[in-house]
């Protein structure tokens, strides 16, 4: 079978762009909608998008945003909406975000084999440590646990509710209405797992699901989250704004998965791209500058001062100029970074840089026509900077019907992307494997060398 | 208004009873089954339930069970499964059970308001302190906390989340396009709790809910728990086998609330009911042999000692014999003490015992034709026992459709229950108020002390 382009849908209801809630197409309550939230899923499945995906916080996220400006305030926790949407539709994969550092892995695994268990398979979980010291107050502390402890708890976590995924074995249910026999005692196993972080017993009480283990998913770029995205990961989210880098992350990312004895080829790498398509270039960018437009100066502040985690504090500094010295890097992270680079490297004034960011917020932007976005993401996908992508459309729902009804026919076309579903789960159509049960795959084991 | 009976209705897709899988009617992964879970959400909806009850649990229940026989050893999460049905129906309340010991009020806030936000105003919260040591061994303890511990826990988180659900005033949000103001920020606070148990700085990150609060519920019974229900609850589900049990308890907690300045009628009592109806009084006795008779002898011993918290350990008795003498009663459970006086009271043998609890786990049991059943319900209601009922169908789904088809309708001819829903949301059904903001509340007296 011919590589096909995979594709995730972001898609936050009030719209990924910091303007995007002003648009004259978006619904300014299309946050906290669920019909909105039908609408877009629907569009994605049109569109055979592999999968929608949404990010998550644990506390309102008031940093550098301009006081009652911030349309992300508050909208649905994703695994509850996720659910709702699954018996909506019948392909599209779910990715809800869920945090290791303020969720108990017992929760986690539950909460993801339910959605798995209702969707018919579709469910997947991206893994964040979660940032910020406003969650940390959320969950009785005053301050984050360090970058690195928030890792190791990650990495334990995930391991937990892997054990807790394989406590029934795909044959554990016999239901046998005569003999009263329900399930086979003999396939149904404990975790009992004691570790730095966690103590967790088991067994889950939520079946085998439909794929196993719902799909793993993770967007960190740091060296910690390389190597969790490399031990851990089936889809990697990720942000890059020049194919040179994201080549390097790509080959590094396989590298290291191998390394640890994984199949390179069960390791998706998905680019963010942030697409503004038109019939033609110029009516995309007359959409890139109609939209851009809409940004409060005071927004564009805040963003780049909440972009780089409060370190860039603009006030007072003139838009149309250069931006500020950098500050020591040190301890900086990499998001913050490059937003940094993209200034250097284009010589933006800070007006220019908050106008680019706005859209992608580090992600790749694309304006163009169907045949020009679909030459990008060709280019990315067939030399070794993606196996996919996450397609962020700037504002919703329009900017989700441009790239449904212009780009996937120009990738169809090319071969490049599916004309229907292939499989029943989001494993299946992403091309992962089953993961076999750990005690079945012992027990075989055992037999064997017998 | 007259009066009307409320209904919830105890829908476990596995059964109630502890033989229901076993019943012809009865999907045998009736548990697991998303769709069988939208066939009884659909059933209750053309009854006219006010909500669907689930109850949860956060372990496999191992205790005194038959290694293998346990129909209840695993299926959804509540609040997704909850959140699933939504959609599919229009009318019905979703009560889900979640727990103030294993989980953070940040968390529960969050998904309650969630799905009461998808559900368009249906969602209610059992509250509950979860027993048991395998939970606590599933959550990084080795025993659970003692009892009055779990409950000022309780009392405690149940505190946080409505603080939190008063984050937003119901006014908060302006959408403002022109102006680019999404929310007005002098209508969103924090909660700022610093207790005991938890530290919570807030907001919510959700938008006010429909219901403002959705619906607390609760169903304790001991001293603790009849104090928390007063203090707390809007519904108490709870278990009599008699109606003067019923009585006492329902003036007892009414009384509570009144003492605490609440209004009683905004306190709805309401008892488990596990009802065998037939078109005659015969057919029912019928029903009910036949389900009792697919008990196997060891679930039934099972099932006694997993109702005593396995104080009540029968292996070498005789089944047809009585009751081996009581053990000292101090430090039981309420509902361990009610299964040894169903017993004493009705001089049970150990067989005839569990024959009888196996159904109702405790709550009543009513056996008859529909004008019987209603008879029933209708002295309950009408002489202090009871503001409507938590209807228990031995098994599934014909046992609901009977309730349905043939005491419904008796109910309605008797005018103690609604032809058509009459509210929007859960809350208006149920004729209970909406919670006043208390940020929206202290603003207008201080307005009216100027």
């Amino acid at each position: 079978m011919t590589r096909k382009i995979r594709l995730g849908a972001f898609l936050p209801g009030g719209g990924q762009h910091i303007a995007a809630w002003r648009h004259p197409d978006q619904p300014a309550d299309g946050a906290t909608s669920f019909e909105f939230h039908r609408r877009l899923a629907e569009t994605a499945e049109r569109g055979l998008f592999d999968a929608y995906f949404l990010a998550d916080g644990l506390a309102v996220g008031f940093a550098g945003a301009r006081e009652g400006g911030n349309a992300k305030v508050a909208g649905f926790e994703p695994v509850t909406l996720f659910s709702a949407l699954a018996p909506l539709t019948k392909h599209l994969g779910f990715i809800a975000t869920s945090s290791t550092t303020y969720e108990e892995p017992y929760t986690t695994a539950r909460k993801f084999a339910s959605l798995d268990l209702i969707s018919g398979g579709r469910a997947g979980w991206n893994v964040v440590t979660t940032t910020g010291d406003a969650t940390a107050q959320n969950f009785n502390r005053d301050t984050q646990p360090p970058h690195a402890e928030r890792y190791r708890r990650a990495h334990e976590h995930v391991e937990v509710v892997k054990a807790l995924w394989d406590s029934f074995e795909d044959d554990a249910f016999l239901r046998d209405k005569d003999s009263g026999v329900y399930y086979d005692r003999e396939r149904l196993h404990e975790a009992d797992h004691k570790g730095v972080h966690f103590k967790v017993k088991g067994p889950l009480n939520v079946p085998r699901s439909p794929q196993g283990h719902p799909v793993v998913v993770q967007a960190g770029q740091s060296a910690d989250g390389r190597a969790f995205a490399a031990a851990h990961a089936e889809v990697i989210f990720t942000a890059h704004q020049h194919i040179e880098t994201a080549r390097e992350f790509y080959a590094d990312i396989k590298s290291r998965a191998e390394g640890l004895g994984r199949n390179p080829d069960h390791v998706l790498i998905m680019p963010g791209i942030s697409p503004f398509v038109g019939r033609t270039e110029e009516e995309a960018r007359e959409k890139y500058d109609r939209l851009t437009d809409l940004i409060l100066e005071e927004d564009g502040i805040g963003l780049l001062n909440g972009l780089t985690g409060g370190t860039l504090d603009l006030t007072g500094y003139d838009l149309d100029g250069p931006l500020p010295p950098a500050p020591p890097t040190e301890g900086l992270k990499s998001r913050q970074v490059l937003i940094r680079q993209i200034a250097d490297e284009n010589n933006f004034t800070i007006r220019q840089l908050y106008r680019w960011v706005a859209s992608a917020r580090g992600h790749y932007t694309v304006v163009g026509s169907a045949v020009q976005v679909a030459d990008t993401l060709q280019e990315w996908f067939e030399t070794g900077a993606a196996d996919g992508f996450n397609i962020l459309p700037p504002w919703l729902p329009t900017a989700l019907d441009d790239f449904v009804d212009l780009v996937i026919p120009e990738l169809q076309r090319r071969g490049l992307f599916r004309t229907a579903y292939e499989g029943r789960t989001l494993r299946e159509n992403l091309g992962l494997p089953y993961p076999v049960n750990r005690w079945t795959a012992a027990r075989a084991a055992s037999e064997a060398a017998e």
